[in-house]
């Protein structure tokens, strides 16, 4: 890790700034990003934001969103390249790899961060990369203008579930009152967030409910999504995310997931554990990842046959977990 | 309204005290009585808990819950009543109406609320009941144990939706924080309250997408439920709560309602605006009430005919408000 010094040092002698996040980007990793740059801007520095997806149309709500753009093909000049909610260097995209860079900063909050960055300044207690970078600026004695508050706000009501989820505590609900006084709106906020969906959506969640499963004595939820499904709602496939999380309502339900056709030789699920199962685990067995409660795999399988080897692996781990009690 | 130093003086000279919250109880309604309850007991007072309809299922996780009780048919001896949460005094249930008898304090946050208590401690702006409690008892130094904080915490989450509805604050957040520095658990709470549902009720929620329909250039959305639903999914009555919220995450959508068979002679119908349409005064209209942003109707007009009268209300609305613009 890092001192603040050695960071302070960074951000002083650097004119010229670029912001990277990760690749299917979600409202910490633009939040974070957008705030970190706005407010090095506010202080004279020329600051460019790439994400390797670009501006997703979920998130052009945020202030200043249009300065979020695609990587160019090769590296601006003489530029201090900051990674910021990014687990691993292989997450900032291809563009940014081919430059074959080490980023002069690594921020970020995921547990599993490997400090690729020449600086890594993390940590795995926070709930949201957006609250550690709040608590950074303020250390470095950098703005919050209303605009970075709103971004950061973003960055921390997603990531946390809207002050749901197991990381969110005490210091998570100080720090977003202090950005509400700062100018955030939480209501407006919330409602960009949260009821921003296309009707398109609702449509593909209900086409998705009338193939939901249970399994295990209600404690597996799944259900599928198809290229059909996609076709009859009008939903994007960047629509899908959130769309597990209705199965994790119900309260038996130890694990969640949905499992998706994207075309004839490639199956993505995504699953979910309320806490006694490590989905990790599982999805890495099926060549995927991620963490506990949340995880992916992207897999050659069809459908039907990752569905019936999924289920074999979390009624297993059901089964083991149960036993060992 | 009244001064501290009265409501001061009712407690310290009242023994014997009950404590009652409106029928078709929510987690600010359950979460306020149970935590001003729990703090008068910790100073030695005796207190009920009353509420006409008792505990439900979905909030029976809340600290000392066992306390909420149907109340007694003739009121208590030398008993101290206060109401919380509790807009008009007959939404405290026929029963305690047929005690004919005044509250001595009426706490609440509602807007439309009559002042019908002896005393009367409202505070409008509050996004929820517990938030004023919380702020009373410290102004009056009571104990804010662990299971008090809870039970607040829980009242004021629900009340703002996770902390997204329009009355939260920085305030809101700030209180919310020092309940968590006070024994409440933000993550295990919110999963008490949002991932707490039964399978049933996730298969009531298919059903009823299956009915689902937009209007007005998919700014009305609404969906059905039936006896039906009821009896293929296995869902309880009381299970409904919240489903019209799925609609609402429309970005379209300015008004949404789901409008449900109850029997042969009655329809209820549940509406919510986005802020635009005021649906209090199109449910008046049709014989129910509510507020501006979230209104109700039980009518004994049959499905077809009273859905279609909404619907004639609300285009109507809209036309309007998009006319006088």
């Amino acid at each position: 890790m890092n001192s603040l010094n050695n960071l302070q040092t960074l951000i002083a002698n650097s004119q010229r700034i670029a912001l990277f996040s990760h690749i299917r980007p979600d409202g910490d990793a633009y939040g974070t990003s957008l705030a970190f740059a706005l407010s090095l801007r506010a202080i004279g520095k020329e600051v460019t934001i790439y994400n390797e997806d670009g501006l997703s149309s979920l998130y052009s709500f945020l202030p200043q969103s249009h300065l979020i753009t695609s990587p160019p093909q090769n590296p601006p000049p003489e530029t201090t390249l900051i990674a910021v909610d990014t687990a691993t260097q292989d997450r900032l995209g291809s563009t940014f790899l081919s430059w074959k860079i080490q980023p002069d900063l690594n921020l970020d909050h995921h547990i599993s961060n490997t400090l690729y960055g020449k600086m890594n300044w993390i940590d795995s207690d926070s709930p949201a990369s957006s609250q550690i970078l709040f608590e950074l600026l303020q250390q470095l004695q950098l703005p919050v203008t209303a605009e970075v508050a709103q971004c950061l706000y973003v960055g921390i009501m997603t990531d946390t579930g809207s002050f749901r989820y197991r990381q969110t505590t005490a210091k998570t609900l100080e720090i977003a009152a202090a950005l509400i006084r700062a100018g955030a709106n939480p209501s407006e906020l919330s409602q960009s967030c949260y009821q921003n969906y296309s009707a398109s959506r609702l449509l593909l969640q209900k086409e998705a409910l009338n193939t939901m499963k249970f399994d295990h004595d209600n404690q597996i939820a799944y259900f599928r999504l198809t290229p059909e499904m996609f076709q009859i709602s009008g939903a994007s496939s960047e629509e899908t995310e959130g769309l597990v999380e209705s199965l994790q309502a119900v309260r038996t339900v130890e694990v969640a997931f949905v499992i998706e056709k994207i075309d004839e030789t490639t199956t993505r699920a995504s699953l979910r554990s309320r806490g006694k199962i490590d989905v990790q685990k599982i999805a890495s067995e099926l060549g995927g990842g991620g963490h506990t409660l949340a995880a992916g795999i992207r897999s050659k399988l069809p459908l039907p046959l990752l569905e019936e080897k999924l289920l074999e692996k979390i009624n297993f781990s059901l089964q083991s977990a149960s036993g060992s009690k």
